[in-house]
């Protein structure tokens, strides 16, 4: 049971920038993280495209956080950055009884299903700002 | 987000034997879900030596429950097959600030925990007779 390294990076970023509350260069939070520099440009565009993140250009350019930090929810970071939320294969919209032959009879999706509700529903209750 | 393939076919396994009520082999079971045989038998090994399933040996052997389906819980099969509950890397119990310059003063862990636990609370109040 795992998040994607990219979850983890991204979360990381947000904590950093939140901390020092000014700009920062990619270059400085991939050192600062001893992470690949083309990996967290990925990472970083995602947050700039869904409005987490401001990206300004120009030799003193860098990211800020685009909101307070008590507005950034973990569980919206979490559930943008992870690719699947499909904890097995019955979870995925495509799933048929070729994937499994115990499917449409089976309950054990609509379980994972509660218990990753309850799981986002502890990470919707923190901000950024609580964790800073 | 993602749970181990081993923990989703230890499950597939317990819910076929839960309705079959009865032994099956473990190339019957392999047939079943399209699975090798090698990563099945693994798989029923542990399950065997964690008291989930009984193994018969002989012609007519196979696998059965070793308990009423009623007494396992979804939860303690998920928290034995995952290898691994650390969602993110500062979870792992040697994490350091080696592996993490946000530690130890990062919240983010506590947070996860909280989210992990809600999640497990879930699955522990399900058992395999309110999946069957």
């Amino acid at each position: 049971m795992q998040l994607n390294v990219s979850t983890d990076i991204a979360l990381r970023t947000l904590i950093y920038l939140g901390r020092k509350n000014e700009l920062a260069t990619i270059q400085e939070i991939a050192d600062a993280f001893d992470i690949s520099k083309a990996h967290l440009m990925k990472i970083v565009m995602t947050l700039v495209a869904n409005n987490l993140l401001i990206s300004e250009r120009g030799r003193n350019g860098g990211v800020r956080l685009a909101l307070d930090a008590g507005d950034i929810s973990v569980g919206v970071v979490v559930r943008l950055m992870e690719n699947s939320l499909a904890l097995v294969v019955c979870m995925k919209d495509d799933a048929t009884k070729e994937t499994c032959p115990l499917l449409p009879k089976c309950r054990l999706k609509g379980v994972f299903v509660k218990a990753q509700d309850a799981f986002f529903a502890t990470l919707d209750q923190n901000s950024l700002a609580d964790i800073l």
